[in-house]
């Protein structure tokens, strides 16, 4: 199975799947139908199986879904039984929020480091992490590695640091910068636009008038 | 012209095109084309123009758009124009860092109050603003009123605190719990599942290899 020939649509689905699964697991849940499924993600049930037949399968007709077998396969389809080594570039609020983000930590995201380019907030540490002056970014990667760089920077920042993170190696960003980063295509770039997402939620409350 | 019947794609696309614009504003730049915009936005110039179409066209043959009208013009349907009072729910360290982003008191989301449920949060102040506890968040609605809830807490008592914000007449939720929020349809919801979006990251770092 090439897991590259998977629709883009379907796989923004899997992460609600994963999601989802969790929950039933955490409640007990051992089996589930495609349409008690289909109840709780709104999306039909036919659709629900065509998405897991893209993985070959998961179930057997009759007998639902092994919910323990599925949110393991759905957890390697998404590369979570990996370790990430994330990095985060920028220590105000939101990148101390992140930083500090358990969850992340229990998917296999692992913060090794946070840097920031203001030297009074050197050493300030931040859920048992120190903050490390950008100075040290270039010989802290060469030595260690990262493979996520979370950026928090002001826009301006952003793009520039993340030329430098790629020159040094880092291939995955995660960015909650209001810009678009723009990088080689071996690269891959996850944005969070926080203001666009509340400009949305401006236009949704703006058509309930 | 009636803004609900255009589609949600076109919407989508929004709060990016006011990136861009503000972006351009900021650099002192007055006009642009399409093919110009469309080089920026990775959209192309004839998409660029059907969007606009949409909403009168915005600009004149030959000439470019101007980019202070069409920025005002986005900022107008995507609802910027008004002023939101918001709450946060919850004064954990993203709850703190959404209260403090002063970009989105720019837009004219203002924050108005911050609960916690933890009493040893109470009266703390995040940016100016104290920490109330929950039990005063009925009286502070009644009083006060509030358009936009950011619903920051853990995902267990975040559906059960949506439904009752719901119920008191808010009807704007920036929702970060890590679940889905059931509430009646009249009610807006904009999901910010940052746990789904590394794990988006992670799928696509696993196709890199």
């Amino acid at each position: 199975m090439d897991s590259k020939e998977i629709s883009p649509v379907v796989i923004a689905r899997l992460p609600r799947y994963y999601r989802y699964l969790g929950e039933l697991k955490e409640n007990g849940i051992e089996r589930i139908s495609s349409k008690e499924l289909s109840g709780r993600m709104k999306v039909t049930a036919s659709q629900i199986r065509q998405d897991f037949n893209n993985f070959g399968g998961f179930g057997q007709q009759g007998y639902g879904y092994n919910v323990d077998y599925l949110y393991e396969e759905i957890g390697k389809i998404l590369g979570l039984t990996k370790k990430y080594r994330m990095i985060v570039i920028g220590a105000g609020n939101l990148g101390q929020a992140l930083a500090g983000h358990s969850a992340f930590e229990r998917r296999g995201f692992l913060l090794t480091a946070i840097f920031d380019i203001d030297p009074k907030l050197e050493g300030k540490k931040i859920h048992g992490i120190p903050v490390t002056g950008m100075g040290e970014l270039p010989g802290f990667i060469k030595k260690q590695g990262a493979d996520i760089a979370v950026i928090t920077t002001p826009s301006e920042a952003a793009r520039e640091i993340a030329s430098e993170l790629y020159q040094y190696g880092v291939r995955g960003f995660w960015n909650f910068a209001h810009t678009d980063l723009h990088l080689p295509e071996d690269a891959v770039v996850e944005n969070v636009h926080l203001t666009e997402s509340l400009m949305r939620l401006s236009y949704a409350l703006k058509t309930l008038e």
